[in-house]
């Protein structure tokens, strides 16, 4: 009675759940697979044997499961042990065999495929036949071997739609501001500079973790737009350089917890500096979790992986990551591959220095060809009584 | 040669640009109108003579107001003096006189309905025969005399599906934290309560400008939560009255310019005082700027509501606002009327005491039923390229 198990890892992406859909409509389309069962809160799930069958929920939940935000079954942090005697492994073994988890889906990112790498290496090791495949997810687009991540597309749309809609709210003045948004991603620019190929949410100024930060450059800059236009728009990752001894000092002088990120320290040193009317506007959550803005390609490729995982793991493949490949930019098209697991856990692909121009505050054309087809089309929303309709799983133990 | 001119005042919401929408296509439907002209940055245009042509829009521009951010004409807070011997009343008079203004409509909240009461006295004091009239708009929801407010609406579909949003991405983690939102809304709370009305979004702890707010309490409540469920959602708005000493000492500590709100300066007290993992996420400037959450029922109301500005003002009408009356709930249904802008300049509506229950943290089924119709329905968006397209006015002067 072989079955499959999937589950969720890291932070949520507003397509996370696309990808449990996907997995759940191609499992049951091929009679060989008995069980279909999700964990519960990633791999803490089958470790502590909380396991739901998939089965039990109807079709309108998991037609709902498009527009959910959130991690649907529950996610998790949490790095296996590298000591493969650990009692961990032998809590995994024992589950996966209690429930004849012959294929195992982990859509995660990078630390999810160092999850997905042990895994396979330990179950083969104990000649325990598991598929285990990993399945592309994280709105940084820093996973390595793939033309992009899912989630990525959404997020992009989400942070690129916002900042135009600041943007637009902020001249609406006639004395303007300066305004710093904040969007994630703490080693990779990807997401934050996505804002710069729409006109309406392209910044004055963009910082990136790739980059080196100048806090007396940045000061300047400001200044000198600001006195200009009457208003500046500053765009940057929550993982900018800001160089420890500006962060410290802070933190010392506040005496206390310290709440806000890059965006709002920066603030309050530009209002030190200068008295001038500023800002923060930290993008936080929302940005990875808003089905009202999910791309429809991020949508039909989030299907796409997850038939292909399902695909691959039925022939057998083990240890082995789909991978998004791009094939032309006009028309926009794509194949996907199976990458191998220990290519892409722990690494991070960061924007690639030519992709920059000059003053490393703009981005050329060529990211420009790359960014804009991924953010193309809306998808179909379900409303109720005006606020979207989202899927509860009934988190039902399966018997057993 | 009689004219209408139309001006934007305070903070902008979703729909603003829907009420300008609403002029232009009521006002070309009168052959007696002979321009059709929007002041600039409110009410600085008149004092500026910075008026711009609005026959000179293409019919796609004036279609895309339906979903531009922002204030498409510009806004200003500007309260005109007391005393109207005020060399400000002289140059406004001579800005009508010049472009035969004849019909004056001032979009905006309270301050500006002051703006709307001095101008019809004082052109009424001259014998300068312009009718102005009033088009409510507040994402506050605290004008007097009127059910509720433009903007209110779409702003509550927002914080309400945001808020869900951030909930559904919370509990995706199996350890919890606690979340503190902070919504607009200096002095009244509609906006902030929005959230009770769905089950996804109501907090677990809601606190209002309405009611005092002890620290002790609020410390003691999220501690007790925080500890029985893994997780809090605080939901607040900005104007909470947490006391001065507090928010004092916090600036003193500083030394600087403090930023952030109140959701920020109480996850920091949370985290001094217990260490919980804290959140504070503040809805900010995209509240009122979010066109992809345009209430329906909000946007064809402000048509109306514009329609009906010009038509009465036509008839003669001055010193009046329009204010919506419901009629009935079920099913949703109102009625359109004038009321005299000397009862609503200045005043501010809260939310009345029979509506929040026992704790003052929550609200009675009557304020469920106000809200719940206002939110319904979503309105038809034009994308390019993945991004909304946006009204860019020509801003082009007049040729008299």
């Amino acid at each position: 009675m072989p079955s499959i198990l999937y589950l969720q890892s890291g932070g949520p992406t507003s397509v996370i759940n696309t990808s449990l859909y996907g997995v759940i409509k191609e499992a049951k389309k091929h009679p060989e697979i008995t069980g279909i069962y999700g964990s519960l809160f990633g791999i803490y799930g089958i470790l502590n044997d909380e396991i739901i069958d998939l089965r039990q929920e109807d079709d309108e939940t998991i037609e709902l499961l498009l527009q959910t935000s959130g991690a649907a079954l529950g996610t998790a942090r949490h790095k296996l042990n590298d000591d493969m005697t650990s009692d961990e492994y032998i809590k995994i073994v024992a589950t996966l065999m209690k429930y004849d988890i012959r294929y195992l889906f982990i859509n995660g990112g990078n630390d999810s495929m160092d999850t997905c790498n042990k895994l396979d290496y330990y179950l083969k090791s104990q000649r325990y036949d598991c598929c285990v495949i990993g399945i592309p997810k994280t709105i940084d687009n820093d996973l390595a071997l793939l033309d992009h991540s899912l989630g990525f597309p959404s997020a992009a749309k989400y942070v690129i739609q916002t900042i135009q809609n600041i943007r637009l709210d902020c001249v609406s003045y006639s004395r303007g501001k300066i305004i710093l948004v904040e969007v994630m991603g703490r080693n990779a620019g990807w997401l934050t500079a996505s804002c710069v190929v729409n006109p309406l949410s392209k910044p004055d100024l963009l910082y990136l973790p790739e980059n080196p930060f100048d806090m007396e450059a940045f000061l300047s800059d400001v200044q000198e737009i600001y006195l200009k236009n009457k208003s500046c728009l500053v765009v940057l990752s929550e993982g900018v350089p800001v160089p420890d001894k500006f962060v410290k000092s802070e933190t010392d002088a506040f005496g206390h917890f310290q709440f806000g990120g890059v965006a709002n320290l920066l603030a309050s040193i530009i209002g030190d500096r200068f008295g001038f009317q500023t800002r923060s506007i930290e993008l936080n959550t929302p940005q990875r979790s808003a089905p009202f803005l999910i791309s429809k390609v991020d949508q039909k490729e989030a299907i796409k992986v997850s038939e292909f995982a399902v695909q691959n793991a039925l022939e057998g493949k083990s240890g082995k990551m789909v991978c998004i490949k791009r094939i032309s930019n006009k028309p926009y098209r794509i194949k996907l591959e199976l990458g191998n697991v220990s290519n892409i856990a722990n690494f991070e692909r960061k924007i690639p220095e030519s992709m920059f121009i000059d003053s490393k505050n703009d981005l050329d054309h060529s990211f420009y060809e790359y960014l804009l087809p991924l953010i193309k089309g809306e998808i179909d929303l379900k409303y109720q009584d005006g606020i979207l309709k989202s899927a509860v799983l009934k988190k039902i133990k399966p018997n057993i």
